[in-house]
């Protein structure tokens, strides 16, 4: 890859790579022969790489990026490699999807004004409630509102996500995100969007996977909340795991103060998410991650 | 309570209380009755308090305290609450379960070297193993070797928690600390040392119960580990959490570093619930703890 | 106190307190006698309390809460102990001073919005530049521009205040907010706000007092950067702090990363700093605060 | 280098790099022309590279690898880089230097004993005091007694430090770890030993340079208490940062409770740097550390 790059005369501006290693020893505890299944290698040895490059002196003239771009994904196909470009000059375009509660839409209205999400457009909110039109117009963000409609809730969810991919395809969607978006998607809608859809879940998974995490966490009594950004995929709340974080909590908290607190950990943990993946700083490989660090 | 207290001429030094906020309107998120069987009220109104007196000028005559512990228990019984009383004269005695891994027993034994444990006296590390006599040895404490014996696990598990109940009443136990301790106890002997057995569970619970719960961890693609000391029930870690804690990790975590990380935080976890049940600041209700904070 | 108050057939909803240890010993480290001063006892023996009473059923009627203030004015002046009262009847009356940098604004603007602040009503933005008048308009609140008018500096802050401070006898203002605010107040204005003015400073202090926190972080090559919310005094960044944390940085970060980074910190920190005055839970001694717990 | 690498038949078993980027904007909040100089371009854009290499069939004989090493530094010289090469057959030798704390000894010998601290072998344990030889011999490790002796202190340290180096030197030591050392090293101690001295003062530099951070740290009201591992130099707790980490503390906390909180925060970051250090993962440039994710 980087002999392709300078090659054509471009600049590596940073690269980072990751290699899963390779039948490394899984060494933990003690053997547990008599309990357990034989231990599967988790780790395959694949290889990552994210190179950031300059291509403002690209010797065959920067109007025929494609020609370096064609000769990166020979180089990639010959050796088996999984190849993805993208162009900062052309900001991803972001759609957000949400129900009644505002707390994430504000945040990602705000940090979106103030260039915190990275190179990006919000191009359009759409909400199966009216509820947060007011705060798309607040902030001069196309609003759409696509309810549910029917008896039938299987025609409705399917007539709704059809609209929402039209609506997509014509603003020209990247990036999907869920900022607390309390409908199911369809399996179809989850592999049709796969990697590109971005989902906030108020628990640390897996713990808490489902509804009303917070009053199962007050039940159990746990002395922490989470927050977890994935992918949304068919099955719930199983996605790859983009960033999560906890907050610490006592006996003195309720349901509604974990919710309270619940929030600041639900709007970070996914801006967090949506800013990694506008950088293409995360790969997805089987129902895992790799999050490569900023280069600043 | 501080009625009494005063009139028999004794200090508070100080008094912690705690409310569960009687009938507290649970306000998460939206309404999802569809879905979910309506909410039942976690909280219940009890009233918990804990309160450190001096009795070095009791009214009675110091030697009489039991005149002063009786007529507290009056009014205790009174108010139909309950009560349990610590004397810090008498340091509690602690026993410690341990099977192959060291780094949570040598914490234990040094902490309680250093005074970082609080006040007590460690008697006893039992084990179903061999593996640790030197360590104890090398702290000058006494280690009982427990082997499980026999063809029947079952009668083996048996006489072999008749044995550790018998060193337990002999050495005069306060508090049984499972420090990595790979076997599962019995219902019978869970039920007959509720709420002074600690265990450390290597995941925030409640996710990853059971076992390997690092390799799980690793599989799921978390971005977090976790510790949780938590009361030992017959159910497999299920009882009320007295402490937990998560630590960052990210995709070039393998199984192995995930152990290493995690023994930092199994240590300090397991230490911080130790102290604080032998500072008497933990009170069980249900499944859940109060967890007063450190009066200093 | 409470005597007082049961008298009074009101009820306690929570009561906190907290004593200052009298004469603890300070153990640290080794002794240092030729290298150090000896070590002032910093410990006092005050004693702190915080009541929430419930007075809906007050036997000499609700209208006369005053004679219930007074008889627990009296208990206080006889025990010689300080004593503030607030009502949560009455809503206390925020102002936000800002300059040009936005996020901790639009963060109160949104807490304030969603419930997250508690208790208040935001009164009115001031600031001495223009550019936030916009937002302020976005969320409907009133927005006064207080330039620093004139050649002469000193004039010019003296009669800016001035009509800060009119400003703020108009809008009955309880508590004002500094998010963000560069300018440096007089003397004066802090002696006469003291424990009502709450500051942010973008630096875990006593690192980093004063101008450009983020560049001299940088410099130092710290692997944490931090915020803290206090209360101005006189002194620039001396004040007694409330609130504050920090979060992991790496070689990685330059000064504009962090700047981003520390958004996060500031909003954070400085939201549950007004939370817990707002919240009457900051009791100020000499340079240090009490915060008590949330009781929920 | 890779190509020099490939060329002689090795594998790269990870690269890690990094670039200090070249006069980035620093952007931070407002212009403060007429109230601070002119910022300094602080970044550098130096490349740092770590090459983990396999050279087990090294196309000139593994015994030859003196060949390989030398063509590395040719090639460094070409591109002015400095260099350093350390090979894992070789585990690096440890000194440590204690006073009369003995919680960072303990944590580093039973962390040395378990694997925690990677490829290393803890050759001596040295002291001005007599207090921590019991700690030493109870595993096994060499202590070494070296007093200030005679009543010139400038020339009791000399001929103190003069045993020390020697002492260093008989051991072939690669690393010397202060752990908890009270002793104020020469300049021309930290000089000769410069980027190999790894020292943890028990605050967040740069607050609380010098002596008694956890009294300065009650006495100023802090909410956060800290620790930070750097290399020693001759300016005291001025020297590079490796790491460090912070914990919350309350109004509650009393200096003694500070200094046992404190004792955990020590131990982790004082390891995480040794080890980091013994990974060949910290690379010094000016008072900065670069500071290489873990590859596992």
């Amino acid at each position: 890859m980087a002999q392709t790059v300078f090659g054509y005369g471009c600049n590596i501006l940073s690269s980072d790579q990751y290699t899963g290693a390779r039948g490394s020893k899984l060494v933990e505890d003690i053997p547990r022969s008599e309990t357990h299944a034989p231990c599967p290698d988790l780790t395959t040895g694949t290889y990552f790489q994210r190179i950031h490059l300059d291509f403002s002196e690209l010797s065959v003239g920067v109007e025929n990026v494609a020609v370096l771009e064609g000769a990166l994904r020979s180089t990639a196909a010959r050796f088996n490699m999984t190849m993805t470009v993208s162009y900062r000059a052309r900001p991803q375009r972001l759609a957000i999807l949400v129900s009644k509660l505002d707390h994430c839409l504000y945040d990602l209205l705000i940090r979106n004004r103030t260039g915190e999400l990275g190179h990006c457009e919000l191009a359009v909110v759409a909400s199966n409630h009216r509820d947060m039109a007011p705060i798309a117009a607040q902030f001069g963000v196309r609003f759409v509102y696509l309810p549910m409609e029917g008896e039938d809730r299987e025609a409705a969810k399917a007539a709704q996500e059809a609209k929402m991919e039209a609506l997509f395809a014509e603003e020209k969607i990247d990036l999907i995100v869920l900022a607390r978006y309390m409908q199911v998607l369809s399996d179809g809608f989850c592999e049709r969007n796969s990697s590109r859809t971005i989902n906030i879940h108020h628990s640390f998974l897996p713990a808490f996977e489902g509804g009303r995490p917070y009053h199962r966490a007050h039940e159990r009594g746990v002395k922490l909340i989470g927050a977890t950004a994935h992918y949304a995929t068919a099955e719930l709340d199983k996605g790859p795991i983009i960033e999560q974080d906890t907050e610490r909590i006592s006996h003195r908290d309720s349901v509604p103060t974990m919710v309270r607190k619940g929030k600041d950990l639900e709007r970070m943990v996914l801006a967090r998410a949506v800013r990694a993946h506008l950088d293409s700083r995360v790969m997805v490989f089987g129902n895992r991650t790799v999050v490569f660090e900023e280069n600043t």
